[in-house]
């Protein structure tokens, strides 16, 4: 018997060129608003964040050509980038993913966007899928 | 404005080569749960849903050498591969989406997994994002 970890998909994240023509294409076509606008200096990203429910589309731009989504962009193309799980602890999960083989990115959680608290998991040992850990 | 057409995330479906692996990856990791299992034939899929919420993580593997999936995995790996959105008219949302420039996979809703009508969008005129729209 397990107790689940993951309270929610916190948002979908996708990799895109143009930030405000995404917008904006989301917003006419499903009527999809803006709840938040972050740059993420971190991760060199500015995000737009599309409320659906309790989760949100995460729209992710590169603000620097170094960044780790201008190189994805580079490699793979515009894309479904990342999917955010919400955590009620990210340090707990985050031992949990490594307790089960799992590899992590960030070895101690961090500040995310909005003031949430993340870790990232490698999509290396995790069937390909890049993990974010989202305690808010 | 706008209404929102969007009323939850359904899934976000990942490819994996092994289904049962992912599987048990999911469940011992953060303990999520299948809830639902299925072989859809029109799509050459075995499919396993495991909740998260109201929405659920959507573990794809191809049952078909020809399927979609299988190209995909052949071409980009596992990861993710698309994202469902449950709407409440499968049909206006297609519509809405035609309207505004998107390009349908299917021309009209079908049938999709447990008993849900659905329609698939064409990540050419989405921001690289293939979509479908649940209906439940």
């Amino acid at each position: 018997m397990t107790t689940p970890l993951l309270t929610e998909i916190d948002h979908v994240a996708i990799a895109v060129r143009d930030l405000e023509a995404a917008i904006a294409w989301y917003r006419v076509t499903f009527g999809a608003d803006v709840a938040h606008r972050e740059i993420v200096d971190h991760d060199g990203v500015e995000e737009a964040l599309l409320v659906v429910a309790d989760s949100f589309i995460q729209l992710v731009a590169a603000t620097r050509d170094d960044s780790p989504v201008a190189r994805y962009l580079e490699r793979r193309g515009e894309g479904l980038h990342h999917v955010g799980y919400r955590v009620a602890d990210c340090a707990a999960a985050l031992q949990a993913v490594k307790d089960r083989g799992g590899r992590a990115i960030d070895e101690h959680p961090r500040p995310g966007s909005r003031g949430t608290t993340v870790a990232f998991v490698h999509p290396s040992a995790a069937f390909g899928t890049l993990i974010e850990l989202v305690q808010e």
